[in-house]
């Protein structure tokens, strides 16, 4: 059953928002976005920020109408939430094996530019059978290991093969080069993560250069998180970035101690929380593992250094401190982690100060497959 | 957006899936229904399966089937989806503070037999205000703290206090004693189980025992869950035991050393998941950290135990082990945890054997409020 739209209107204040609650602060929110489009701008690269971190049609547009030339996914069910909410050009950044999933995105391609990462022959394969049925060509990622330890072809031979085939299909179109090093996003420092892109973008740069060998030109170089961006566009090799979660921050993500060179990005993100219980060392709130996720550590309070989070339940968590906040009372926290916490909820609550600006569909929630 | 309904028939073979994708056992699922049943009727205690565990009305109707008194959830929004289901006797097993929200559950008592818990002044306030407009009378249980570290009352004064405002109300009906100790469900050995349960009756007793002296009925002592409802049953205090999980059964459950005296429960529940991309040294799942939650540790592959799961993100997981399995290959998880795994799905493909038997909504999937 879905989960029902909170019956609010704009102007109506945020006291009325029940709780548990994703909310997304307006002015920190269009700043970032703001920020991020005009970085990319300067630095002479293109922009596909990452839907998986807000799953939003609406925020994805926003990035649009800033500028970005589309949005990434992970799921074609994630794809096609964002497309039927009107977003023209999505990236699955993935590898898709499943034929009935490859039949799905295709299906999109009436509606909007849509492009899939590969990195084995099986799924080509499949993916060109499917392609069949697609009503436009679609852009073809060769995805390539570069320090990951995830996804990828690990042999540089390897990618050129795949490259050549998908540049040889009259029904693909050879989008470029996908190098994403997921796990540098939050090594803590700066130089770590510099000497972790330098890697992925010599790694890049040997495909890139066995590609112009090969004759295969390579419109894209794409890759790149919140974490890293400024190394990607520093590199010379990729011409794309996809950062997500600058659009939110969290609070693993404000541990990275910070890349002087990076542009400056703000929490927006809270989950809204009330207190359920109170004891007298300690307040119960509503906002427990079904309402943030901790994978990435606690959540922080905001506005509230002197209180913390702790022992989260299924419903509940614990806030410990020496001012500790009454029965009813509200919060605001930080989640650890932005991206599977915005994947609990079906709505974002937009306010603007303490008034409610408007609600927004999480499009994409829970599309899994 | 909801998650559109999974295309699949009664018949179709398991591999018609796509993943990641959320399946019970059938066989092991219905023979888990049957045992606690059983365990309850001779135990003689009154069965109050938790449904915050699977969310789904079709799964709360088979338990009543089989002689549950009702069910439990932990939110209104639960509550109200249980309902729309056909659920006709819910217990909010926790405290609602939010006027909004006791309007809601209130709203409700036409259709089911509805209770909730206090264990504050100001909640009680509410709840008489909100039951103005009820239909029928809401049970009211007092929750006691049992040793817990969350809700409840610490001092009896407070709760016989509590206990009478509600007899003396003309819109609510005294429900009894809540006391759970959820903290005790996941202690290793069951000495240590036995020893928190048997502090939680003494305390749950003592309270009782209050309550007779002040002429105040107690209908019901209610609380336990599946790793300690054996210690309830046999206390001589608890009358109502409220276990959910062992429905499905979970990994963290699992690394209970298993009570002597408490039937055997068998994992049921599994996330469905796929190889998208090979590598020699690991293979890389689509099941991540939004298709199962590990903040109980993480999940093992069933039947395989020759094979790990490891380094989730939010799309991926990486399987190692000796033989591995190949490309599009598929694996069954078993969660870490079950009841926030099964939040993060819409539906639940019910199987027997290697065919689809149904697919069941998860009403309350993402009920947060």
């Amino acid at each position: 059953m879905p989960v029902p739209r909170p019956d609010l209107n704009p102007g109506d204040p945020v006291s009325r928002i029940e709780t548990p609650a994703l909310i997304v602060d307006l002015d920190a929110f269009e700043a970032n976005l703001r920020t991020m489009a005009d970085y990319a701008a300067k630095a002479g690269m293109r922009l596909r920020p990452h839907a998986k971190t807000h799953k939003c049609a609406e925020i994805a547009k926003r990035q649009m109408a800033l500028g970005a030339v589309g949005v990434c996914c992970q799921k074609v069910g994630e794809a096609a939430a964002l497309v039927a909410g009107g977003v023209t050009d999505v990236l699955v950044s993935n590898e898709v094996i499943h034929p009935g999933k490859l039949a799905c995105l295709m299906s999109l391609t009436g509606r909007a530019r849509i492009g899939i990462c590969v990195d084995s022959d099986l799924g080509l394969d499949r993916l060109i059978a499917a392609a069949a049925e697609a009503v436009a060509p679609v852009d073809v990622y060769v995805e390539l290991e570069v320090g990951g330890h995830r996804c990828g072809v690990t042999d540089i031979a390897d990618g050129l093969a795949l490259a050549r085939r998908i540049a040889d299909s009259n029904r693909l179109r050879f989008g470029g080069i996908h190098a994403y090093r997921g796990s540098a996003q939050h090594l803590r420092t700066a130089d770590e993560r510099k000497a972790a892109i330098d890697e992925a973008a010599a790694r890049a740069a040997e495909f890139a250069a066995g590609l112009a060998r090969d004759g295969i030109e390579v419109p894209v170089v794409t890759g790149a998180g919140t974490g890293t961006f400024t190394n990607e566009a520093s590199s010379g090799v990729y011409n794309e970035i996809q950062p997500g979660s600058y659009v939110f921050m969290d609070r693993d993500y404000a541990d990275n101690v910070a890349d002087p060179a990076a542009p400056r990005f703000h929490h927006s993100l809270f989950v809204l929380t009330s207190v359920m219980s109170r004891r007298d060392a300690f307040a119960v709130i509503d906002a427990g593992l079904k309402a943030h996720s901790i994978d990435s550590g606690f959540p922080i309070v905001a506005d509230r250094p002197d209180l913390t989070f702790s022992e989260p339940s299924d419903e509940h968590g614990i806030i410990k401190g020496a001012a500790l906040p009454q029965l009813g009372e509200t919060l605001r926290l930080i989640p650890g982690h932005c991206d599977p916490t915005v994947n609990l909820y079906d709505w974002i609550v937009a306010v603007r100060g303490d008034k409610v600006a408007d609600v927004w569909a999480i499009d994409a929630r829970g599309a899994l497959t």
